[in-house]
């Protein structure tokens, strides 16, 4: 491409409201263009980027097995009514009427549409697996769309979805897809971690996150200093504790703690250790069908993860609640403990199940008891894991320590077993022709997301910094003055040799000063960029490696055999 | 691609309500799965369709320096009542609110966006000219959706615009842009012609259509036999009679008709030629604002082509009028003439300006006027191109003769000028430094259109025959049973050897009989399939070419090599 013809409008200004890199310079540079909230246009620069992007995911869902199919975007909105999600989906599902008054959706996600397409023509277990992926628009109403294309309404998804005659299959599958995914990041040049993640309301048996580390990542992730591991914080896990600290004696009794309501405070006041602490979190859990105050109960040396705090109650969200709702059910602010608690459900930490020499709160306002075994709590009381994940934790795989890093969310592959297939009646028949629910999985990427996702992990003060596979042009030919003839017939001679050779270049041909080129060659973030400049008159040209922010001489006449070589 | 492993649900029965070739072997072959009312999924054959089609239009318009882009498939309203074309597309442009009740469409084209994109962004002359272009889904609300993917609601359409200083750069690209279509459309192996277009409502300077060939075209063309002419048959011309005939000499003067209403009755009554009978059409034009009766007058050997009538006049459309509404305006039907007509607007085709010998109404019942000398109309008359061409009217470029033929529309190319530039405010500093709107051209192509157009005109009784370029898979290797290790050891290492060539092929390993198996490679119409079954034994392989539908022994140990001396 010659420059001059191009159409890559850059800007010196950023948006009002750009607050990260990718937005930022993703719209200076002229790769995106603003339409409205949340909707953007890809110009000539972005679409390269996205269709690299696409091929490279293509490329490796043919390899893995999978088939390429296009869903229509506006789809039936019985559809979504048949598998229940078309209340559960909210706002952020798009509806209308079409003339005739029948109600569609925009598809913000197709499993439903998916799930109707091979209902009926795949019949049999001879049929399976089956892989099922397309990279197509979505929409969904964001409440709050920002960050350019990181959470824009109208998107670029690859969603994929397998069908199995076993769990077994399906776990099988899930592996490839992991390794397809992980292929697919490394081939785009980032710095990756896949974590276990929270499965959500959704069930299933286990979901992944691919996850681009970046300082702007909304996600915290806690990852091991030495092994593999990571998890979305919402979901990891540590090692059993190996230092326990040094129990309190005491007897079960009953003490005056005049205005003692924190755990600092109640751990200094005994002097014993917060781990024999009893900490209760009251959290009022939303449900589709109505809501209830819950307390969760964990070591005070402990936060509550609020993620898996709602997972363990099966509620939709929790919201705080205020000292007057928890005295209007009978329990005292900073003073709730286990025992006697009738009022209200309770939800205990696995690591509390048994533990004796706790102190906690007595129900009573200024008393807690202290020696407390809860080994006496009931048979039937509920645990689970409510514990959020602390930097210096053990890893839960290897003798490593976790530490926190931000992270990018750009895929999440997941084992949907027969959340969809049963409630959409989709089934096959097995070797003894008996009719089952298809198991499934689904396996999503982000791929207008990953355009932002790139920049946020590669850019600088001055702008873009693409990786060799992203980059909208590998090479930029900049001719510094174009009056000057043997300039311009060194850059078109090289221009034409790399063209030939497959190599995505542009050439900057316009008329412009040779810093304002610089500037743009900067913002826009080629990988390389070959300055041919007033130094070509002593033979040497110079080349700008934007990841390195370096320039080195280079004799023009080596010029195409090293830049090849750059390439490599 | 393995076939047992490979979605293509090939079905039995055609959809209830298909009458094309296309929707039906689409259909039943699994190319395609209808979703709701003109909405369909395009499945694992049908995306390889679709995206051999838009490679192939990609690399012809890098190749002619088109820019490809990708624009929000959601469009604020706000820049279609800009232009003033929120009303005028009526029910057809889908609106709905998004969650805080902004009103946006589903874009159906994208004059407005482009346009929106470019201003402000491209400034100057300098800049100019700009092709851009996406490959994007649209959306129309078809009052009746139908014929499959020939007329649905959701379509993939290529639309492009580009922006220039003059009148004369957009003829250039105009030119550039017809010869980029035209070889897209060679390059897929159809048989086309593009012809002139009726340019309609939207004006501008001239539009061409890319028709492709097939009994069952919606559009009626009028072609030579002789040179490249073609024409819609609503914008189709004619050469100047040569042969006139014989003038009746009569002078001026009115005679009783009774009865005589039709122009037959008339040539018969007065035994002339209806050449010189003058034919009175009236249509009730329908305006914006509101509408009226107009009289077309044409030669009574002409018919009215009711395009050009409505463009003459201006209209949005033109209806029926009754006898009773004619009354009312003081016109006798049967008998209206332009004489002393002032009730209503007349419009006259250019044939009669100024004809002599004429015989036309009197404008009272049962008498008509002979020797009618035309030149007496008043200055002010209207004239317009009103005929439609019949078959063996004269070339009006050559000295052939013209037919009519059918075609599918799958290609508009427009010479837009100023028509969205202008109201939108878009403009560029000339070379003087004033502003002036973009000289604008816009051209689109129907892509998943051209998936049916590929079939209406390249099929038979048992199903698809696609050309070599549109094939999903050129080559089929066909295991007659699979239980036979030389049939399936033969198949495997040509099938590898030809992924090796990069050929896209598709290997029949599924345990069913060899005529279930013959039966699909018809209906889904590769173009070679290689049939591996018993004479493999004297080691003879078959080649089915499906577009010749024969049948030929092979060597099967030169397969290969035939293979690929078949694709060429």
């Amino acid at each position: 491409m010659r420059m001059s013809q191009a159409f890559i409008p850059t800007e010196k200004e950023a948006p009002k409201d750009a607050a990260l890199p990718s937005h930022i310079y993703l719209t200076r540079a002229g790769f995106i263009a603003q339409v409205a909230s949340g909707l953007y246009n890809l110009m000539p620069l972005g679409k390269r980027v996205l269709k690299k992007i696409e091929a490279i995911i293509n490329e490796e869902m043919a390899r893995a097995g999978a088939q390429e199919v296009d869903l229509s975007f506006v789809t039936p909105a019985e559809l979504w009514e048949e598998s229940g999600r078309i209340e559960k989906f909210g706002k952020e599902l798009l509806r209308f009427r079409d003339r005739k008054e029948n109600l569609f959706v925009l598809g913000p996600t197709h499993e439903e549409m998916m799930v109707n397409l091979v209902r009926n023509r795949v019949n049999s277990y001879k049929q399976l697996p089956l892989n099922l992926y397309q990279i197509k628009t979505k929409f969904r109403d964001e409440a709050r769309p920002r960050f350019g294309l990181m959470r824009a309404r109208e998107f670029v998804m690859k969603d994929g979805y397998s069908f199995h005659t076993s769990y077994e299959d399906l776990d099988r599958e899930f592996d490839a897809m992991e390794a397809a995914y992980k292929r697919v990041l490394e081939r785009l040049g980032l710095d990756f971690r896949i974590v276990e993640a929270d499965s959500g309301a959704i069930g299933g048996s286990g979901s992944k996150e691919l996850m681009v580390l970046a300082d702007s990542g909304e996600d915290t992730l806690a990852v091991c200093d030495r092994c593999e591991y990571g998890a979305n914080i919402e979901a990891a896990r540590r090692s059993e504790r190996t230092t326990i600290p040094e129990a309190p004696e005491a007897d079960f009794n009953k003490f005056a703690t005049p205005g003692i309501k924190s755990i600092e405070d109640l751990s200094g006041f005994f002097h014993v250790d917060p781990y024999y602490t009893l900490k209760a979190v009251a959290k009022r859990a939303i449900y589709e069908e109505g809501d209830e105050v819950v307390v969760f109960f964990l070591r005070g040396c402990d936060d509550l993860q609020e993620v898996k705090a709602t997972n363990a109650c099966g509620a939709l969200d929790l919201v705080d609640v205020n000292e007057e709702e928890l005295s209007a059910l009978g329990l005292v602010p900073g003073f709730i403990g286990p025992l006697d608690l009738d009022a209200v459900r309770t939800i205990f930490d696995w690591d509390v199940k048994g533990a004796a020499n706790m102190i906690c709160g007595a129900n009573e306002a200024d008393f807690h008891y202290v020696g407390v075994d809860l080994s006496v709590l009931p048979e039937e009381a509920e645990y689970a894991a409510l514990y959020e994940v602390k930097e210096g934790d053990g890893c839960p795989v290897c003798d490593g320590k976790l530490s926190y890093t931000k992270g990018i969310e750009v895929g999440h592959i997941f084992k949907l077993g027969t959340v969809y297939s049963a409630p959409l009646g989709a089934q096959f028949l097995n070797e003894n022709g008996k009719a089952e629910p298809f198991v499934m999985g689904t396996y999503g990427m982000g791929v207008s997301r990953l355009i932002a996702a790139v920049i946020e992990q590669h850019h600088d003060e001055k702008g873009c910094v693409w990786t060799k596979t992203t980059a909208p042009y590998l090479v930029n030919l900049m001719i510094s003055n174009i009056k000057d003839e043997a300039q311009v017939a060194l850059a078109e001679r090289l221009y034409e040799a790399l063209q030939n050779a497959g190599v995505d270049v542009i050439m900057d041909d316009r008329k412009e000063r040779f810093g304002f080129k610089a500037k743009d060659a900067e913002l826009v973030g080629y990988p390389l960029t070959v300055i041919i400049g007033k130094e070509l008159a002593n033979g040497i040209v110079q080349f700008f490696d934007r990841a390195e922010d370096t320039k080195s001489d280079v004799p023009s006449d080596e010029a195409l055999a090293r830049i090849m070589e750059w390439i490599g």
